[in-house]
């Protein structure tokens, strides 16, 4: 199998982290790709029509894409149940939490690239600021779940790490620690863990 | 169960669809929601903090978000494995197709925002040209894919049929009708469910 990658990007990382804890990395070869938004990529549009990182290339061609689906499949290859709970009342949780976090790297992305990539005459306050909201109000809901921060590793932790790793890259001074003291100490637990420090993003 | 809705939402129209084709569309209550980007709202916050539609509030107050886990999670109120094939390299490929289609709506949705949303003076066209070509793109995806037009309703087909409405609602000059004929063609064979026909868009 093949994964489109790049090193800065916090679904990327969501994979990776996923294929380590599951004993899969190896047999994933990672194609370094560039996507910027607002630039065109036809070679890469070819692959992923949303020019999207990542997408993971199967052995017969077949091309998934979105970070969560490829970690289920992952999963499933690797037994299943690993890192998304298998049934019950947990599952749906996990997986609506996970889907809460993605879409808080998804306005974290945006806030990014209306604050640095978007020519600066054309920036607009507002959005930025309802962007980087929906990610700080996801924080403050997460601060106060504790359960969840406390539970054994499933892909929400995962996704909430790249979280706050691409507010640690992106948002240097947004001050998070201090504002969730709760997910400070979850993100020192989890950078204990081999695939969380290998695949930390390169300095800003 | 309540669902937060509103008529002009794909993502919300999905679940609705999926709902009534479930047999569950009486067992939701549907809550009329606003949400408007770079508006606050400060009490669909407190439910949802990415301020997206649509969100299903259990009757034990869980809130499960994301359109996609709430229809996964009505397919297995409904005995499961109705909209999203329980196994095999059907499920992966279904999954990974309603994902490509969730991103070409994101990418529609961000256009209209552009468009329509942001004051004009702060309007970048390669911005809006970058996501409505993602779009197109993945039409044109879909247009090849004969197999995924033809085969037993899933929930990869309400998103297509979901953005094809979306282009309607939105986007009505795009000209998408006669660049992909046989998304016309499995658009028109979709318009023939109550469920697709009774959830269109309103008028523009």
């Amino acid at each position: 199998m093949k994964l489109t990658f790049s090193p800065a990007s916090p679904f990327a990382r969501k994979v990776r982290i996923a294929a380590i804890e599951l004993g899969l990395i190896d047999s994933i070869e990672f194609v370094p790709t560039t996507v910027v938004p607002g630039t065109p990529n036809d070679e890469y549009s070819k692959i992923h029509p949303l020019k999207k990182l990542p997408a993971l290339i199967l052995d017969n061609g077949e091309v998934l894409v979105d970070s969560y689906v490829i970690v289920e499949y992952l999963d499933e290859l690797a037994g299943g149940g690993n890192l998304v709970p298998a049934s019950g009342a947990v599952r749906w949780k996990v997986r609506s939490d996970h889907s809460l976090l993605q879409g808080m790297l998804d306005s974290m992305l945006l806030c990014r690239y209306e604050n640095v990539v978007r020519p600066e005459a054309l920036r607009w306050k507002a959005w930025s600021d309802d962007h980087w909201n929906r990610a700080w109000k996801g924080m403050a809901r997460f601060e106060q779940q504790t359960e969840m921060l406390s539970r054994p590793l499933d892909i929400s932790q995962i996704a909430l790490t790249c979280v706050l790793g691409y507010a640690d890259f992106r948002f240097a001074d947004s001050g998070w620690r201090t504002a969730y003291p709760k997910l400070d100490a979850f993100h020192q637990r989890m950078l204990k863990r081999p695939s969380v420090k290998i695949s930390q993003p390169p300095p800003a």
